[in-house]
């Protein structure tokens, strides 16, 4: 998955929602770095700022009513924190990712990391709270060891295992605001109005809506300010408090930049939570398909006809020869159409399985590849085309334990009419 | 799906959640009529307490992010806000239902309530705002005009169209609440942080979260209550407030009774949340499975032994004989197997048919009938299991028009061997 070195020296290749934004956040991300850089050569440094993210994901998971603590609980048969840590690790200026996660679930955590093949993740233990299992985080950044290799950051991210849907805009506008205020946090608008009770469970007074919000996660922090907070604070704090931004308001004098976020900031809290987490990734993945084709005249006309049609019912339709099969794996397609016009071979298939496999792509969603001929009736003997389809599940059982679904589709017609069959 | 008359002298038949309430649920019931009989004695009237619902349904669904307003998005095909008249429906207690729609929807939602059948259902003009359309609900039950079916209620409870999972056992506790304190809602503990944000845009204070609790839905009020408040309420709370137990508060001096209620209270208010319910209603209405048999020897040991297999699939399992089947209508399962040993007829599945024609079970959602037949191979002639074949594929055609998917499954087995096989 992950498309750069850690600590380069720009920002991630943008991804859809952020080419949207236009200027912007350019001009952030200009200024953050120019920041740094002054920085970094007062100090003898390198140029770029260093980000590094804390993810508790020590929770028990008790409000979702299964055994499962909810940031392992499975979507698409892959453990939810699968899909943050992906989230998190798609955006290249994020050095470190520090997860917290419990004694138990220590080797659970080890072997999703493997099996997904996340990088850039140290481990450390939970606390019994989020707050101890945050501080835990930003101690093991503040303190590296010798054998760690971990450093210090200029800016801390904190974000929760259980939002898998954050977006790259969203943690530059934190990192960007944390740099000018020393504190910054994901806000939203309350859903229900918020009501004091009394002691004798009656209502006291009910809040104005317009004049709070929803805190929610990313939090960013300038690493000084918040690793202070956290070794200022009380036991109580650590105990019973929730919120970062409340600690470096009260220890360290900060008041927290509020940046109006996405309403894919949510928190996966309950069950149905897990059942539109599903379904917004199925919704995801099924909206983008590839076309590959090659540049021979008939084959070019099926893919534009196909591409039109595609058009109608996806989101994201792009056609390809077989040549830029590279530039596919890197725009995270998990949906591919080889469209072969007078051939039963399946060398542009296995060609893209071939790319498939050496991408990581189907290790973390299921690919899907469809491969279409187009064949002339009368000069293919029956012998042939029960090959041709014994052929095509013989391929498609063994990519199978890959997690790639290929389809033969073996379409006979009169050869003459395949102009007209498709306009 | 109406399981008795409006206005009855008793409690609906609990469901499976109230059922496992105990006593307290009782108990708050009996003093509840017993009230409402002393006070309709002294009245000289009837003896149930008058309880009807309002549903603000003109809302724009902006947050939704779709053109359509969320009450009316489709959910396995059905507007949302037809589960939600199903559930207040199922509450036999509840006698008028007045929904609030704006003009432009008012034909669409005549069209629903036809469709799906509602009953107690009442139309009034959707005000610009929230609190508009409450009131314009309240003035139709306040007022009754001659040819009003409507009367004045004794208790007004007040919930959201896009609210679709409220349980009988919430209605009740705060309609019993309600008649005690004057006003009641049900509450829940907070997702989120919730922070007030000073006029800059940075953080004010956070709030402790162990203080505050969401306002949650439903809630009620003594009608005299609510009706005052609303009637003397300033045009600023009519346009700009959101909480009715506020107006109750501020105008009569009412201090609600707050309900602790159970997650399944949430609102649809983003596009997750209709992935979220419509998962939620797909798991619930496919957990309960029939299966129908006759007394006949070989039949019963059949079904005993689909009983023990399906039950460790499913949440819901009962076995039933032919001749109970108005029961099963009654308990509103969608899945039924017949099971049919030695006979190629269809005439239990035919009967089947036909008491869930007579029911609306399909108008709701699509039932899902499998017939099985166990057929001695040696037996029967090839001719004759065509025409088994064929017969069913006929009679699948024939009720799939009225949302009923039939399955035939014709197992031919060597007869010697069933108990062999079913053992």
């Amino acid at each position: 998955m992950e498309s750069g070195t850690p600590g380069g020296s720009g920002p991630a290749e943008p991804g859809p929602r952020l080419r949207g934004l236009g200027g912007a956040l350019q001009a952030a991300w200009a200024s953050l770095l120019s920041g740094a850089q002054a920085q970094a050569q007062a100090e003898g440094g390198c140029c770029a700022p260093a980000v590094a993210a804390v993810l508790p994901a020590g929770g028990s998971g008790e409000r979702m009513g299964v055994p499962t603590p909810k940031q392992f609980c499975p979507i698409l048969e892959r453990p939810l924190i699968s899909y943050t840590l992906q989230a998190l690790e798609r955006v290249r200026w994020i050095k470190d990712i520090v997860v917290a996660v419990t004694g138990g679930n220590m080797e659970a955590m080890k072997g999703i990391i493997q099996r997904y093949q996340h990088k850039r993740i140290s481990l450390v233990e939970a606390g019994v709270t989020r707050h101890r299992s945050i501080f835990n985080g930003l101690k093991a950044l503040a303190e590296s060891q010798p054998n760690s290799r971990l450093s210090r950051p200029e800016v801390v991210i904190i974000h929760d295992a259980v939002r898998p849907f954050v977006e790259e805009d969203v943690l530059l506008k934190v990192v960007t605001a944390a740099k000018e205020h020393g504190a910054a946090g994901a806000i939203r608008p309350l859903v229900s109005t918020v009501i004091s009770p009394s002691s004798d469970g009656c209502l006291d007074h009910s809040l104005d809506r317009t004049k709070h919000r929803a805190s929610e996660m990313p939090q960013a922090f300038l690493f000084d300010v918040i690793y202070e907070a956290y070794q200022q604070c009380s036991d109580y704090d650590l105990e019973f408090g929730t919120e970062c931004l409340q600690l470096a308001l009260k220890y360290c004098h900060v008041k927290a930049k509020l940046v109006e976020g996405s309403p894919d900031l949510w928190k996966v809290t309950y069950k149905r939570d897990l059942y539109a987490a599903e379904s917004i990734i199925k919704e995801r993945i099924s909206q983008q398909m590839c076309v590959v084709m090659d540049t021979k005249e008939d084959e070019e006309h099926v893919g534009r006809c196909l591409e039109e049609m595609l058009k109608n019912e996806l989101n994201h339709v792009k056609v390809m020869s077989g040549r830029d099969l590279q530039q596919v794996i890197l725009e995270q397609c998990y949906n591919f159409v080889c469209v072969n016009v007078m051939t039963s071979d399946f060398e542009k298939t296995q060609k893209l399985l071939n790319v498939l496999d050496e991408s990581n792509l189907s290790i973390l969603y299921p690919v899907v590849v469809i491969s279409v001929h187009f064949l002339d009736n009368k000069s293919i003997p029956f012998g042939r085309k029960m090959e041709d389809l014994m052929q095509i599940k013989e391929l498609a059982r063994e990519v199978k334990k890959r997690n790639i679904l290929l389809c033969g589709l073996l379409i006979y017609y009169p050869q003459e009419n395949l102009h007209n069959f498709m306009d």
